[in-house]
């Protein structure tokens, strides 16, 4: 672990640092440097003022290698880190005629005429080296100095990504070999698994490291090596965590759970519908983001309101009388009728009080009935959840994947 | 501006170091912090390590006197904040009873035992105050020292936003005085609305800012004053910009567009539901995300199979067949089908390729046809978008909420 190449992060901007915009820069670069092997230590984010920007390249550099740093390239006046580059480099900002040439080339393809604010970002700092930028006007530089390189790009996503992928990763020394598994699973939380893979965790060596990311009943683990000749080790071990997890493992690598649904649908030549009242369409909202879904989804019904129950599903008015909307009884019910209305093989139903309001003394904010009706027959839980209105739809969704993923593999 | 509070931002989690997500905490912390009088100069990502957490506290305390600190709360071995507060405040871990007895009941809720590693979720550092978590297990943290305050919350954005809001704030200190104006439109971009409050922008004194935030079809504007005294201000430029923009502003403050026309629907008691092809109850969850949104919709049908527009809303299999799913005809009818199927005041109806497959010669990635049905009759529009599936989908949605308002303004 003692040559693990080091780099670092900087993001500028008032922007980012007033939450205005979410910052998916920094995430597409950590994950590019980590593709290359190189280790993101620290990810610093600092606003547009000088000596801000030259504290956070110093304390960038305290750590890493290489520092990669984005913003603060354009022509108005908020746009300073050319001039932080030079008093942190002692070095003088300069006229580059090229850029210039370039920048008046990219006008001249808009129909227009370069202005004056443009000239400004033909000043580059004189001990870099200048990068071209296709996709506009303000170039990258690249400083190296006692061992440590200093990437400076803009902060336009695309540019960014332009520059780094395909001018300055080849101008840059090699990482770290470095490999990375995704097991994704769903149904218990993070301490289950974490207690049935117990003895496998404590076996692993120092140089791969075991991450859990929870979500929803979901939890993503992700095993990383870091240095040679682990690849065969890490494939070793994340075989042994499948096979322990067993039916919890929906997939590997870069898959969701609608999308692992999914594909068991099409392998199987099955579809599915569903009867949504208090997730609201949330279901089949995750069902359909999955590209090429119209293969195994046919459609479904959201009777919200109370008679639509009865009119869209055939849900019988004496039933809801006697149970209400939000019982067992209603959404077996709501999951058998869809079923047959839609002639779908597998169907998903829910009803329940999402929140805030809508409780009843015998019902409170977050009973939530969910089912699952298949060729077999229909399977129901009970939710009880606490979380706000979004959370609770959104958590109500995922649970009726789980219980019918379980239903599909228990009735194959 | 000498007193200004100043606040740091912590992100804890190598899936962050390594971009495996995008850190959306920091933005939700850094807008929230902004909202509260606390100018943010640093956001530092870190990974689970406790000697980097260490250094990165002081790295953020060096130049704030709050600092919020995310993730690495769990209960599992990569999770080591509370390990990091204690060995840099030089407390204990002991346990705390109480977060043993709220895991207990949280776990009982969901019928089962907490086991062995819950437990480790209940000791905590003895020189801190425990902030009870009502969304989950870990609670949050707050370290008091030297004048300078530690905040320490999960990293599970509900949890996290959820003791921040409704538990922590209140035991902070007061921010500078800031004020903030929130204007919310649909219709028109950017630019156009930039054109159109022209003078009024060049009018702002220096210490009142106007940033525009645009995000499919909407902006969003926000005023901000910044010392006391500007308040008077502040109301008189957002009311002068209210009434330049006229009807592209649906509201003010913690609003969306479909809680805006939630309200209208309320209002005039008035009712919708929707017929969904290709954004399959994107719009439907929209409109049921809102509280309340019971009283005014009723329902939605999404026949994303071809048969059920003709089973489940009367489209004619002529039309089908002559005109092709996704055209001006059959979206149409389906608006027309389902406002009379549901009996409500307002339908939407949507249908096209959201992509990436199912392109056809004439119709590509992006042909989407909308239309809104109401008491005077039905408006439809062609969409060409080039964006991928869920901005396809997500815009679509969008675009169909501002047809359905300008309807039901121009038709009141």
């Amino acid at each position: 672990m003692d040559n693990i190449k080091k780099a670092a992060i900087l993001t500028i901007g008032d922007e980012l640092m007033i939450g205005q915009i979410v910052d998916t820069n920094s995430a597409w670069i950590a994950s590019f440097l980590d593709q290359h092997g190189w280790q993101v230590t620290r990810k610093l984010g600092v606003r547009d003022d000088i000596p801000q920007i030259m504290e956070g390249m110093s304390l960038c550099l305290q750590s890493a290698d290489l520092l990669i740093m984005t913003g603060g390239l354009g022509p108005t006046s908020d746009d300073l880190t050319v001039d932080a580059l030079c008093q942190y480099f002692k070095c003088n900002k300069v006229w580059h005629e090229e850029t210039w040439e370039r920048v008046q080339a990219i006008m001249r393809r808009f129909g227009r005429e370069p202005s004056e604010m443009h000239k400004l970002q033909c000043y580059q700092p004189d001990g870099a080296e200048i990068i071209p930028n296709d996709q506009g006007s303000a170039p990258g530089t690249i400083f190296r100095r006692e061992n440590k390189i200093i990437v400076s790009v803009p902060g336009v996503p695309n540019e960014m990504k332009h520059l780094l992928k395909d001018k300055m990763i080849s101008l840059l020394p090699q990482g770290n070999p470095v490999e990375h598994r995704i097991i994704r699973t769903a149904g218990e939380g993070e301490t289950i698994l974490g207690e049935m893979i117990k003895d496998i965790e404590a076996a692993l060596p120092p140089d791969i490291k075991l991450a859990y990311l929870p979500h929803f009943m979901q939890v993503t683990l992700r095993l990383t090596s870091y240095g040679h000749d682990k690849k065969e080790l890490l494939d070793q071990f994340t075989q042994q965590i499948i096979t322990r997890l067993g039916d919890l493992v929906y997939g590997t690598g870069d898959i969701n759970l609608s999308k692992a649904i999914g594909e068991m649908l099409r392998a199987r030549t099955e579809t599915i519908g569903t009867a949504e009242s208090c997730t609201g369409g949330y279901v089949s909202h995750l069902i359909t983001s999955v590209p090429g879904s119209s293969e195994y989804y046919l459609g479904s019904v959201i009777p919200y309101a109370y008679e639509l129950k009865t009119s869209l599903l055939d849900v019988s008015e004496t039933m809801l009388k006697t149970y209400g909307a939000v019982s067992e009884e209603v959404v077996t019910a709501m999951a058998e009728g869809v079923r047959e209305k839609l002639g779908v093989t597998w169907s998903i139903a829910t009803s329940g009080i999402a929140g805030p309001g809508g409780a009843t003394p015998q019902k409170p904010v977050g009973t939530i009935w969910i089912a699952c009706s298949g060729p077999n027959g229909t399977r129901s839980r009970l939710l009880k959840l606490t979380r706000d209105r979004m959370s609770n739809i959104e958590y109500t969704s995922i649970a009726s994947l789980v219980l019918l993923r379980k239903m599909m593999i228990e009735e194959a």
